[in-house]
């Protein structure tokens, strides 16, 4: 059993330099509780980028040998300090088959399982059993592959809204493969949505899907759509993964205009309606502008997966991992516009294609294939 | 007994004009529970302003007859729709002396009061005695004018810190009347406090009263000082009087950076630790600038005093307001640069001086002084 894993790591080094490159890593046999995944299928999420390349200047992406290597500029490197000439593993997610197995778990050799805890931009994962969903015999690894954080992060937006007593959801930018899975969780459940997209083909997509409230920012309606919608959905919460510029604050602003429909009497502090806004992304990463034309009842803060779930009683992050796997071809199937390899994904052209993080365009890693 | 009452009033017309004029009304007289005061003493608040003004146009300010009117910017005039056509009393609170009572308590006539509930730029009151604290005999007025708003404001961010679980707070500006009795109560409660100032007078006012930690937003080195200052405190709760610009950004990219010299490996996510900034004021009424460097375990959001005091039990309110009248000649004096009568207030020189909101500068209104 060849246990040579071929493993992307990105480097920081402390003269402003990151380096992408595939390393050689003998890994060690599977012990009690660990399977030994060749993987087969990973998709480069936003999340994977952040680590990849970090705040490093695309413009500046060279070949250097068998590596890439971009500056970063001196103002971003502060925050890199703890990783300076750490070799940080890539790829939070990803699937593919057991090879090898721990002595008191033979029985997943062959099986096909989707897995979650980095690292899983590589031919070979070594890999906790409790990290990994083992799939039906009749899923691909493709299917698999992204069955953790979309999936869980929709899930936990609606479980979100629930512990906090709001009503229904605003989401931007509503029609990535995670805003699609939100639509058909929000559709199946009876939750209030309100999309909004960035262009025409967007809305048209996400009203293909069922959605029923569309906000498309490219409009001259976009504000009043926005506004309409909310009122008739009634939401006081919003998802924003672009982060920077003003979604967030034109979002607060048009619950606030709702909430004042329904005020008898002027008051100088707003509404009594608590709006609250997550920024859960940063596909924008300058900084977020709040014209705080909102009152005094609002709360804007940060959104993460990983945070949100230790938050959750356990039952419920089980109920929702469980739908997760039931739902995995319908509700939480992912769409890809193009498959690479680990050699591929280090191609400068390939890179410029991979970060540009527009809606529609996802990438899936294939290690596997030639 | 004289009941006419001469009361300001602010009143937005539906074609943008902003009038602020004084009013003669007959008062009743005073019911069970309540009292007639006659008005001595009222500060002129920033949030007094608010209603006052709201965001007319100050260069446009003009005598007409005996009102002074202002034009607001058409932008402006949909947030103002439920007060169109209404004549607002102005005034947050005030302090006076009881003239008349009703048949249950004529033990209050002659007693000096201070007063909360709006209305208080008048020469009378007819108020609730629910709404008053009674002052003891030696105290003027001008002592218990102040008795609510920014005490009970101060006091409140020390009791929203212990009911979120932080352990020291910043605060912006900090050498408003406000922040002075912050230091004052963090002093004796033995809590840290970071006061941010805009000059050395200031900052150096603050070590008068025994500020540790002063960071002067006018000086070089004022982002290493915060955040020495957030480190030797240990303070992740930022209360924000300025609301506009980045002085909230500012400060919780100091918590991250002292969060991060604890970590011991790189997260792409920030820091765990919690920083929550309160928006409480809006001495700049220009958007909030937030350039996200601090992680992803953040929040930022409005506070209001009548909102905080909702959220406490009625003991903590009551212990609060126990210790304002208790230390009201220490703690929590404030401290007056000018005093002007009703008709003074609507000289629009005196206006100018008393919008300036430029820390130091306070005004008290004295109704019965001629």
């Amino acid at each position: 059993m060849n246990r040579d894993s071929l493993e992307m790591r990105s480097t920081v080094r402390a003269d402003g330099t990151l380096r992408l490159e595939l390393a050689t890593v003998h890994l060690p046999e599977p012990g009690p509780g660990e399977v030994l995944v060749q993987v087969e299928a990973a998709p480069i999420n936003p999340s994977d980028l952040g680590l990849m390349f970090g705040p490093a200047d695309m413009d500046s992406l060279r070949v250097e040998g068998q590596a890439l290597t971009a500056r970063i500029p001196d103002r971003a490197m502060p925050a890199l300090k703890a990783r300076i000439d750490q070799p940080l593993p890539i790829g939070n997610e990803g699937a593919g088959t057991v090879v090898a197995a721990g002595p008191d778990r033979q029985d997943l050799i062959g099986k096909r399982v989707a897995m979650l805890g980095g690292a899983m931009y590589a031919s070979l994962r070594l890999i906790a059993v409790k990290d990994c969903m083992v799939l039906p015999d009749s899923a691909s690894s493709e299917q698999g592959a992204a069955l953790f954080v979309n999936p869980l992060t929709a899930l936990g937006f609606v479980e979100t809204m629930r512990a906090e007593g709001h009503k229904a959801i605003v989401h931007a930018p509503a029609a990535s493969n995670l805003g699609q899975m939100l639509v058909r969780i929000c559709m199946a459940d009876g939750i209030g949505l309100v999309n909004i997209v960035r262009s025409k083909e967007q809305a048209a997509m996400l009203r293909d899907l069922g959605a029923v409230h569309v906000a498309d920012s490219s409009t001259d309606s976009f504000r009043d759509d926005l506004t309409e919608a909310i009122a008739a959905t009634g939401a006081t919460l919003c998802f924003d993964a672009i982060g920077g510029g003003e979604t967030t604050s034109i979002v607060l602003n048009a619950m606030e205009a709702v909430a004042m429909r329904s005020m008898t009497s002027y008051d100088r502090y707003g509404s009594a309606v608590m709006k609250q806004g997550y920024i859960y992304g940063a596909l924008d990463t300058g900084p977020s502008i709040l014209r705080r034309g909102f009152g005094f009842s609002w709360s804007v803060g940060g959104w993460l997966l990983f945070h949100a779930l230790q938050r959750l009683d356990p039952a419920t992050v089980d109920r929702m991992r469980q739908r997760v796997l039931a739902e995995m071809t319908t509700t939480f199937a992912s769409h890809y516009t193009a498959r690479i390899t680990l050699e591929q994904a280090l191609q400068p052209d390939t890179v410029a294609a991979y970060v540009r993080k527009s809606t529609g365009a996802k990438f899936l890693l294939t290690p596997q294939k030639p």
